[in-house]
């Protein structure tokens, strides 16, 4: 059963969030990716979050551009951590996303990401730390990815 | 019965939409007020923006700052035509809460006013000239207001 | 008899207003285009302005980049809704002609959309919007169309 | 009779533009001064910039916060040179007008100036350049100016 | 023992990272305060991120302002979920906090919230999310909050 | 003997300069391009700003990019009226160069134009209007300059 | 004699200024202040930066606002070591200042600091720590002002 | 032996600091270029920065993106010298990296540098500038540097 659930309102959105995906696979652990637009499919956006905690989920990972009340609207409906993507856009290059994610009220928190796949791909490890806490099999993983990072920088060849 | 919808998601919202208010006031023109969040009373604001129309109301003004998503949410359930009003903000002075009111996808459109009070009188402006449209004497009122304009602009003694 | 005019002020402002156009087409909706600058051509964009109304205009749509005066003066001369769509700019990708559009003073108010081709096409969309008070034709169209948007989300193959 | 014009379009800029006024005044060059404004009163805007030249006005400046279209406007309708001050305003700290003045397309030159009082007085004194290229009292009068603002930088005691 | 722990780097901060501590005190949540910099005392911040979890940590909420590196050091130094607080600046507003603390490399997650208080309030309920996956005491707290946001918003009176 | 001087002060700016030189060319006006930089030949732009006067120029265009500081330093040195053009920059797009070429103190104005081509092109054409006030020739050539931009919007084909 | 050098444009920069003055005077090092304006007093600036190698100047550090051409100047005419401080401004709170003063061309290096008050400290230290690279006395109290730092976090009670 | 350092942290850095070791080259001095994260070695860092000077590094430099926290991190633990270049990001063009750099908090210099490659160069000549206070060689090389930068503006061919 997925315990993480990535969503996006768009199918641009999907290259970018393919990240999210991509490290969770190579920590063994499953998701479930939907098509959901805050703008385009509010009702099923509202189901899926009411629905999503009954369902088995954990996290949810939410990426949007511009305007992007995705990640936003997903926390007004759930008690459950909702990390959100601001998307790169095509004029502002993602200060709208940026702004839109992260300038939460308070009350509804949102962890918010770096604009486009670095933050996609940190939005997977942040769901993953947050299941450490209570999987010491993820934190085994972690902790190895960890000390792995120290090899990538050493590969720098000056 | 009101054909206009003034909603507004907190307390510190009212001080900018009552300019709102005020000239709906000024034109006669009925007009409802209702606090509603996009991410504080999301079920409430679905309910509010599916009705509407059957309501009567012609026209939905939402003012909300920050990660400003209630204008563009109420756009995602109806048809009417929606206004948003950039509330000012503590920190980034509204231009967080005007980027996430105007930077709408395509097919669910937002028409985004001026940041603060400016934009909280011309939203009513606005509404009142699409109501225009259809209404002669409203119409009448507003080639009135506009021709007194001059004389505001008059006053200036030098 | 056209109930909607798309008024821009260069050539290169074509390619962006074409979303405006093709969604009026979408909707069998008539409109009339015209190439009309604020600097350039500013008698006839007053003129125009002036004239409107009587030539059965409903709403105007004016799109411009830059020091983007185009919207904004146009609704100094009609109180017919205004619609302005912030053209994308090479330098500042759009946020001079956003601010520019966006950022009126009270008393003169345009509704304002995104930056570019969303925009360009929301902008049609809120038109038909506004037409659709007093137009029941046009008010199921666009109840179908954005049901339509569904399917467009539910398309993304994860 | 006057050759240079200050305009503006709302009595909160005379605060600003009293610093045109001031230098101008100190300098012995006549002015008159004008409230206009291109979103209140477009047509008298028209009619001023028309008949400028023809009144003996060698050089217009023009104060507008904002969606700045006041400079922009004038300078469209004749071939005097046009200064424009951008206002500070409220939310956006005068970055608004900033944008909406300076980024003019091609064919239509607006001066600008820098954001508030320093700009507004800058405009003053860069009319008199403009002026004293012909007229060597004022040119003179510049030239014992510019060596007098060796003292002010001198007066800081340290 | 404490599960959340809150870092600061300077006094300034703590007005606003008061906000996180009252919050987890009114859901009875123990937490303990550190004065940790990422640049005055560098050791102290490599010592507590490296021994965090050892103590019991399960959450690190750092507030940092300007060049704000505290998050992401502190993130590089544990596994542990990492929330950032960008604290608001005297110049820049906080707009280089937030940029600072939000556009993590890819590897080092940091979950950012918005500039000043209402980014602080929700960094401790976001650690309470966090908890809540495995704690059904704060799961149950968290439902109810999130209930008694609608009244807030209904106490509006308009 | 020219009139007008076109400073740039390195070789990528002359592109966008070229613009000015163009229009001037069109105009049948005589003036001299120079490589200068305030930075890497200071003491050059000095001579050439405290002589420009004697040796008949009447107006000075300065084009730089980044912090640029050429226009305020040559304006630094003259009475003579001096256009800045801010040149669009690799990373920030020439908002560097327009702020450090608009925001000038008080006492030393500098004419700021749109960053880069559409600048440049206007720079050309102020420097014309400034002529023009003394030199009757000059102006007839602007007034049928400028109805000819008539044309150019009328060409757009819709 | 004095080895630092701190210059500045304008009386209003004092209050900033004076806290590079005040950390030297803590470390006990000479300095001496100027009222120097790249924009008022050019001539004087030129030549105080090209005797200033002769003088016994080791290090400039140069305040300025704005369009802040001073430290850029400054550099040019000089191959000491120059450390630049934005100071905050008005309307766009130092943001000018510091593109201004950071963004400089290649082959002339500045050494920009953070705006305001923080950077005017920083610019002090800094040119300890260049000048402690031959100077051991200065070595030593930059490391025991180091270790004291430690104590400055401490004191935070929480 | 090396007394200038080169610090990035990831490989895409390396071809922004080649510019750094570039001039060093060029300038006959030695420097050594290492592989270092403040976010993925953070370990490394704070070892290579205290063990620094007793390497005889005199200066260090230190590029890198986004939430640009190595040059800061680096000064924490030294009192020489840090120069920090910002390196141009994908999304935001290199203003975060910007923000993170130069905003540090009093008692902790870095010398900020202009963003990408300008600022990589202009890093390596200020590291000159200060091994010149007490090295005539480099001294006498950096003034022969600066006479052949009018060389290079003289080139423009206009």
């Amino acid at each position: 059963m997925s315990k993480i659930a990535i969503i996006m309102g768009s199918k641009s959105d999907l290259e970018t969030m393919q990240e999210t995906a991509d490290v969770l696979k190579e920590f063994g652990v499953e998701y479930q990716m939907r098509g959901l637009s805050a703008h385009r499919t509010p009702k099923e956006v509202v189901e899926y979050a009411l629905s999503a905690k009954d369902n088995g989920i954990k996290v949810i990972i939410a990426g949007a551009g511009g305007a992007a009340a995705l990640a936003g609207v997903i926390a007004a409906h759930t008690t459950l951590p909702v990390i959100g993507v601001p998307i790169e856009t095509k004029s502002l290059k993602g200060m709208d996303s940026l702004l839109s994610t992260v300038q939460m009220p308070d009350d509804i928190p949102v962890a918010c990401m770096a604009i486009g796949k670095p933050g996609a791909k940190n939005a997977g490890l942040l769901a993953l730390e947050i299941l450490a806490i209570s999987d010491n099999g993820i934190q085994k993983k972690l902790e190895r990815y960890k000390k792995d990072l120290v090899k990538k920088v050493k590969e720098i060849r000056l």
